[in-house]
């Protein structure tokens, strides 16, 4: 038995492997894109996204007439096959293929026709059950089928992430109540500057994860509005009247989603606009990530010779050289997480710039960054969560420390005193190397039974 | 009488000129900040909304008992002449100054209680009328007042933006409805496609320019929502109890806006994610702008080497050499700007990234380069409505032409023929440089009569 | 036999799988960052470089004494297996790690000693024959060792680029060549210009993709300068002294590269400049070609519906549904490979800039992006040379034809008439969409005979 | 007398103030362009490099016979005035203009030829004595006068930048020097690592910094490869033979350095690789600033309650509402400049990726970020060492006591225990917060006079 088959399109003849599930399309884009060496089942979701939009359309043909019952059901079998992850290494398009996913697409097609044509017994490449094109894509254009394809996948990957994200300001909530009451000192521009709780820290923390995930839950429907029926560049021509209604209704039946046509299909064709406003807000929620893991960096820092007022959950050694070191190795991977998230967002802009005329072709470069961004930030913030903040801990005495021996109450003299007056306290405390507070009570400025009441308001919302 | 004056500060005295409005604190940062050249003064909006910020201020502690009738008088008096522009020149610190701000709400401060000074009748840089820091700063931090401040300012230069971007919508939907009729060659990677309108094609523009608007308005009102009333960290020390529900009320008053206080100041003061959102939706905005700018340039290339199936208005000649030559020198602006404004943004990300502890210190970038994407963006929206898009005419001859020379009506005998064969037609076709349409008469598989059908059919939502 | 054996480090014991050959360390690593999913074995050039440090430490150590004579051929022996590539499936860290590499490094340690073990006959995790820290990693930190093996990397990697690079080049030269009497219009903002050759076109992409080469093999130098010997922060600490010449001396044989110690090993651990400045000329090479991929798609447009002045060859079939449709797949793919470069850069850019007192961190993410960068780059210059342009086609008629009917030689008749007269006679001519050349003539400006003439001169270096 | 003026062009006439001296073109653009606000004077050195080229080309032109002895005359006297800043009021243009320059340079020749007038005492906008586009532009186009004037304005700009850094590198030089003895704790992920001088901190930042002082002196020559000769694109077409030799021998003597004809015309008009380039190594040296301030910031932090290793010169007040604060605001502008920098880099490295067949058309927004970038970077680089650098002093006495109450020494102990038996004192000390020293005595590892041997050893050059 041959160990390669014979296919055959426009351009000639190719010869490939015999038992590959992928026809000659795909054949040549491996020729064509020896690019990454990552392909496109590197991102699953996405295949099978595509697969549930190639199922969906072969529903709406059978119901328009387009395709006869047997090969909507040989469609559907296959299409059910692939979704279920059993044909993954057949799909080996590179993700850098060049042009808007038209390999990709075809990649599609010719396995689910292949897929149809062993499952009727038939032989490989020669789409006598269902034909590539004419069955599987019928009605479709890559320009429609892999946008959508796109925002589907991007739709289900993104479900997880507000999720990660809560789970994360609820650990700095809990923290936020667990030291309410942990007297610090409240620095800017890394100056000592005035008395606040470790726990109103926390709750900003909190506050503001928690804005992200909103922002991006609120993101997301914008990714079922597909351009699906607008075939190649949004007339739709090429599909049956009534395909865009039936495709779409299909498809949310299938995905569960509420998934629309888009009330303009050249514009749903031409932009992704979507894809660079998540990708933006992706970065903006890792940089905030970022923040707060540097801050958790600087506040663990020591433990003899930094701040020392947190200490972060121990995970692992941290040094090959220097024994019993422990670093603050989760909040550096999320800082380095934030770096690829950034960097992602640059090449998602940019694709999603690039639109010409009638359709924007970087659909896969978005594809592979924009997943991977949602991955990265999904699973960092659950790390976060689960080995660094819900076991952190808070240092009340070094913490205190630092707050009593800083010119941290000074604020609390100015409407007695006045600035100037004040400012040279503070600067005489500093420059002899002494409390603020002892310096002021020697000068008679303040009393020792002053400092709690001072704290107390300082730290419970002076101003409300 | 002497051209300067002596003022003085815990750090020592200086000799500063006799007459400006500004003190030492902002005299300092001169000799401290000589980076851009740019003085804080170039953001007329910004020093307003401080300004605004301090007269509110000064009603609010008036009511608390802080400032004495006079003193509120004298600074409401003052702040409402420098909202009107009159005290520009003295607002001299230079936008790259260091720290978050503090020479600018310092440079206001000084500003402020000399023209109160003044005002009185009294000799600048003494303060008796009111004082900088105990009075005009009273119950404010630069770390609340700068962020407030920045955030009116965005709010009220964003107020024309979705305005002109909806013109600029409006523009491409009356180019729409006035060329829904006139045929032309809808391209996909540049090759040959299928068949559209040119009308759906601005129909397409309109679409996404008018979501870009409204994302950009409901980004709005986050700009609302400002950390004034949390001092220098979020606690509110050193502000009175009371402050800070009533230094928002009288913004509000003052503003004719909604402002409300942070339900977190914490996360308020650490984080800038609405300018990063905003920035990241100016970008967007832009990035869509460019892209149909980019369509424009193609469509209108020529006149005789190129498509040439639009003409833009000539508003300037376009070559110093080449006599007659007209350049699409609108859409060419047009895409300049969404590289300054995508730089913009990244400048404005890391600096929203940047927040350390309890605040982030890195405001003056942002209102720097924000408002400069939003000044741009707004302008250039105007700009190319006017002077481009409102003027711009199909040409029906020439774009009638590339579409019945090309294989656009292909797709349509796929169904009965098949994707392979009409394959072949098509490459046949092309290797004689003849029209699709003749090969495919001359070998009987289309008939004259069929093709106005099908061009009807192709362009009037066939999958709909 | 058990499937599992237990290891213990300073935070308590494990049970890790039977048969890995790493340890402890890895094995935590695996727990706290379950993030990309893609282990560092993703770069095997990487990892051979990390074993070639240890080899080259090995016998530097032996020859200094701290190593004994069959423990230095037990990690020698182990180092070897690993730089063929014999134990890729045991680098399982995920590129997301956190700190500077520490789970890398102690992975690589782990999988030499456990090598050594088993080639001794002895159970794994026991580290009877060498120990991981105590002897593959003696006289190393994580943070001179990783960097330094970065740098190999790096450096390895990158060889390959400038002669893909000069391929393309010369491949461009050829074309420059072949058509080097081919007329065709130039154009500036895609208006029609002024004369020129296709050749000349061609002859200035092989210039510009020629220097890039030049850049990227001048930078190749800097990453033979190593801080391998600084140990952990640059001081040497823990090496023997002797060690650092010793280690690079061994280094360079191994590499066979002339490999040295940094000047300054403070500077070296601090800061990845180097990579920076690589990241953004990959990142600025890349651009060139996607300028150079976007002109050939614009120069091929059509085919009767654009420009066709070039014929791309045909590598696949261009559309799932549109029959017979070729789209330049190539510069396709050459402009999404420009996009990630420029993103990657954006991460690599930020990851260099993110020293923090003694060290950098972030490697990781640097040699994720950056050798990405650099295959993409090569592997995409060839693909582009071989798929695309050694096969292009230059089509002298249509080029000829929008020469002739547009105003390109308008510019010869300024010193006679006047910047101002001829441009009537453009506007003229295009009013009346006739070619300039039969206006100027019917208005007895211009003779036949001038024509051939001033098309010589105008493409044949006027101004030389 | 009127107060307006008439002139005419190829789309009409327009009215214009009467005393301007530019021209119909520079107005018409005012019109078009009203979107920056900032006019192309705000960079003087370009507009005084393009008079520069003008008057580079009257002489090439005289010596050609392409102009008479008097028009070459009035023209150089004319240029000779704009360079010497006398007309700075007169370019009025936007940088945000569209298209390459045409407006900058029809600005520049209008001023000129109404200089030219002026001085002849006739009428503005007659052009009798020398025409703006037929004398003052003779043998020039917008495309190759406006990238030889960028790259010479960046040429003469940049000469300080080397300088600037090399004096921030021997500041940093003589505290290496100053510092060469002050043991401090070295800190990788700001946990307490190994034992350092805070010299050899320095002495790191000096190295770093040089470097980038020499990447940047090596750029500064491709800058003086101008495409000067190749008129609009490339071929030189409107010259006369022998122009580009004179222009640029022209050019070299007026500028004294030595310009020299791009060996490839059409490569220099295309692409701006160059800029991208120094672009790019002007971000890499801001983002070594960034991390060298950063390290000042966090080592100044404090003064009671951070690390207070460092304190910095007091240059200013730091807070309106902390009396006697003091913050890094030096380092926080170095900071600042640094996200200014990297957004810049943006967008000059998408505006030069930017060419489209014969000419890059966004020269001006490379020369609006480009130029602000190096003065930013150059201004911070004096300010950094005039007002910080130079002034800092280093605290040994806290420096000492990080170090010792550290397990900075643990490494030393190593070869002779092991590295797990280490690691197990070491989390004893800090379980116990005791110094590390302290332990290791008690427990016999250690005697107390090894401490300074180990210590000299640790940071002299260990494995040297």
């Amino acid at each position: 038995m041959s160990s390669t088959r014979l296919e055959k399109d426009s351009l000639g003849q190719v010869e490939l492997p015999a038992d590959v599930l992928y026809g000659i399309n795909t054949f040549r884009s491996l020729a064509n894109f020896p690019i990454s060496g990552r392909p496109i089942a590197t991102y699953g979701e996405f295949i099978r996204a595509i697969a549930t939009v190639k199922q969906a359309a072969a529903q709406a043909n059978l119901e328009l007439g387009g395709l006869t019952p047997e090969q909507a059901a040989a469609i559907t079998a296959a299409c059910e096959e692939v979704r279920a992850g059993r044909h993954d290494a057949h799909f080996v398009v590179d993700m850098f293929e060049g042009s808007g996913g038209t390999s990709t697409n075809m990649n599609v097609n010719e396995v689910i026709a292949n897929v149809a044509a062993r499952n009727a017994g038939q032989a490989l490449g020669e789409y006598a059950v269902v034909h590539p094109n004419d069955h599987v894509n019928l009605g479709q254009s890559t320009n429609d089928v892999i946008p959508t394809a796109l925002k589907l996948a991007v739709y289900g990957a993104l479900a997880e992430t507000p999720t990660a994200l809560r789970r994360l300001a609820q650990a700095f909530s809990d923290k936020a109540a667990e030291y309410a009451d942990l007297l610090r000192l409240g620095r800017t521009c890394l100056q000592d500057a005035q008395p606040m709780t470790l726990g109103q820290a926390f709750g900003g923390y909190a506050a503001v994860i928690a804005r992200h995930a909103d922002e991006l839950e609120a993101l997301q429907d914008q990714f079922l509005t597909v351009p699906l029926g607008g075939t190649a560049i949004g007339t739709g021509f090429g599909a049956q009247p009534g395909y865009t209604a039936a495709v779409c209704r299909h498809l949310a039946v299938l995905t569960g989603a509420a998934v629309k046509p888009a009330s303009n299909a050249f514009d749903a064709m031409q932009n992704m606009d979507n894809c660079a406003r998540l990708s933006a807000e992706l970065r903006n929620t890792a940089n905030t990530l970022w923040k707060i893991a540097n801050d958790l960096i600087i506040l663990s820092s020591g433990p003899m010779g930094g701040l020392e007022e947190i200490t972060l959950p121990s995970v692992q050694a941290g040094s090959s050289i220097m024994p019993g070191k422990v670093n603050p190795v989760i909040p550096m991977a999320v800082c380095q997480v934030a770096l690829a998230v950034t960097g992602n967002d640059t090449a998602v802009t940019l694709a999603c710039q690039q639109g010409l005329l009638e359709i924007n072709h970087y659909e896969l470069i978005v594809c592979d960054r924009l997943l991977e961004s949602i991955r990265l930030l999904t699973r960092t913030a659950t790390v976060f969560t689960d080995r660094c903040v819900s076991g952190l801990v808070g240092n009340a005495e070094a913490s205190r420390q630092h707050l009593l021996n800083s010119s941290a109450l000074a604020t609390a003299l100015v409407p007695a005193l006045g600035y100037a007056q004040v400012s040279g306290v503070v600067r005489a405390a500093v420059a002899e190397q002494r409390p603020f507070i002892e310096v002021a009570m020697e000068r008679g400025l303040l009393r020792e039974d002053e400092i709690q009441p001072i704290l107390y308001r300082a730290t419970h919302g002076a101003a409300a």
